[in-house]
């Protein structure tokens, strides 16, 4: 049985190509973490091994046994029932109603708690590197999709269906590119790195000339967001171009989200923003305050988060820790 | 000296046309109420002398005394300082930084409160018309601009700088018209009676054939959100196309604000729902949930309130008794 008083906390990030967990103090601070591939195609029974192993090597790297640890946190990519730990839908691995919670407690034989992935970056965010000072915060999440965690009061906001903040949904451009929801002109479809991969992708087959084909070859075959960086630092016009776009929409996101909410802070965070924070931060930060109502934006700050790919499994850590008070 | 446990209360609805005040008793019930023209032009002591004018009037119209009355809650129609009672930008009036509750106290020797006067909008259907029921509310006004009120755990939400609710000025078309606010595509540019009135008048200098002209003459003088339910109901179509676009403007900043804030209720208001409800609110429900993602919009409502013109005085009454209990 594990140790409800125990001080270790377990977060697991898991992602549609990987499995990050980590093992943290009550300061949540990271002991050690371990990395493993999903294999999204082994199936929900498959992947949900992979996370129990993660967990076991995060907890043996650390020299502990695993009745050390009071609980573990998951951050799944899609639409949960936090009240089951049960993943509703999460379109990258493949899952539609997956008992997460309950298939995880019986491999590990510890209590599991499960959220949206991108709440939990924004829990981490909130807790771990702000320590709940601003009482209103919204986190945004700009990886493959777009999400993001709003905090009202000090709370997770969570609205009527628990829903609340699905903020790649919200229309900027209503003749804009398709999303993947069957709208037009979401911020998803507009700075997504999907949506930049494919800005990229389809100018390339226009006969865009970019340093991209010549680092990556002519099909752009595994195209990183730290490649975009390097890219723009040898001078390429084109990904520059396409960048400053993403950065543009996200800053009419941030103005739209500082003249609904007026949060305190608007904390950017994901691998877009983490490997392209110097080219899109001032740019986000311009746009918004242009779009924001006068005086309406005064003292707010648009800050990029310093956990970087940390900020899930330290919100997995959070939430263990909320929820075994 | 007033009675502070009187159960009167007054609400005012400051408007760039009309004042409206209105008297109440301890249930929000309208007892009477007193129009006067704005006449906005004599500048701001000349509508304070108005707005002392119509209270008193109202007063006098109940057979009571303005003695018997607890205080006055006022909605002006831009931004305020609600902490000091202080109008600082209200461009229909032309006023900058006036100091309307100290000024309207002396007049009138009554507390007197003051907040904007969609937020006031809100309030009156929250209170009166649901009874602070639906813990998460938004209430959108569509007037001669766009206003909202929000309320998040039962309470009025306001933001970091008291602001949150500007739901007007949220893009949804970025290379849409030009908005009064310097941006492009805000919701108000889209939807609002200024917008519609001036798709309506682009129509018409290009030639277009309404049954406005022949109703108001070529230069469409006293337009009025009416007169398009006239024009509709006798078959315009070209009107009717106007209207049905502002209505799905409507409906996609509506899923916008499902998807952002996962409201219980939307409640829609204004002159211009009130006139064109019928023909606006099944578009306005239907585009919201087409892009609300799956799921999110269950159980969520999409009204019109019922209290028309009257919600403004009546959250002026609200806010009265909130603030003098």
């Amino acid at each position: 049985m594990p140790d409800p008083k125990s001080p270790y906390l377990i977060g697991v990030d898991l992602g549609g190509t990987k499995i990050l967990a980590g093992l943290f103090d009550p300061g949540f601070n990271c002991i050690g973490q371990m990395k493993l591939s999903t294999k999204a195609e082994r199936g929900p029974e498959g992947v949900i091994e992979r996370i129990a192993r993660c967990v076991h090597d995060a907890v043996d790297e650390c020299d502990l046994s695993i009745k050390q640890v009071r609980g573990v946190g998951v951050g799944a990519p899609g639409a949960v029932n936090t009240a089951e730990g049960r993943v509703i839908f999460a379109p990258n691995l493949g899952w539609k109603d997956v008992p997460l919670k309950k298939q995880l407690e019986k491999e590990l034989d510890l209590p599991v708690f499960v959220d949206n992935d991108c709440k939990l970056h924004a829990l981490g965010v909130f807790e771990a590197e702000y320590h709940a000072k601003p009482r209103n915060l919204i986190g945004i999440f700009l990886g493959t999709g777009i999400g993001a965690g709003i905090f009202i009061d000090g709370k997770p906001y969570t609205g009527f269906n628990g829903t609340a903040g699905e903020i790649g949904h919200m229309v900027l451009d209503v003749n804009g590119p398709e999303c993947g929801c069957g709208n037009r002109g979401c911020f998803e479809a507009l700075a997504s790195r999907r949506a930049i991969f494919r800005a990229i992708q389809h100018g390339v087959k226009n006969g865009q000339e970019t340093v991209l084909t010549e680092m990556l070859g002519p099909d752009l075959a595994d195209l990183r967001s730290g490649d975009l960086r390097k890219a723009i630092r040898r001078g390429d016009k084109f990904v520059e171009k396409i960048i400053d776009q993403a950065a543009e929409y996200t800053g009419i996101a941030c103005g739209n989200l500082i003249n609904l909410f007026n949060p305190e802070r608007i904390v950017l965070g994901g691998g877009v923003i983490e490997q392209l924070e110097n080219d899109m931060l001032p740019i986000i930060d311009k746009v918004a305050r242009k779009h924001a109502l006068p005086g309406t934006a005064k003292g707010i700050e648009i800050v990029a988060s310093r956990l970087g790919d940390d900020a899930g499994i330290t919100g997995g850590a959070v939430l263990v820790a909320r929820e075994t008070k």
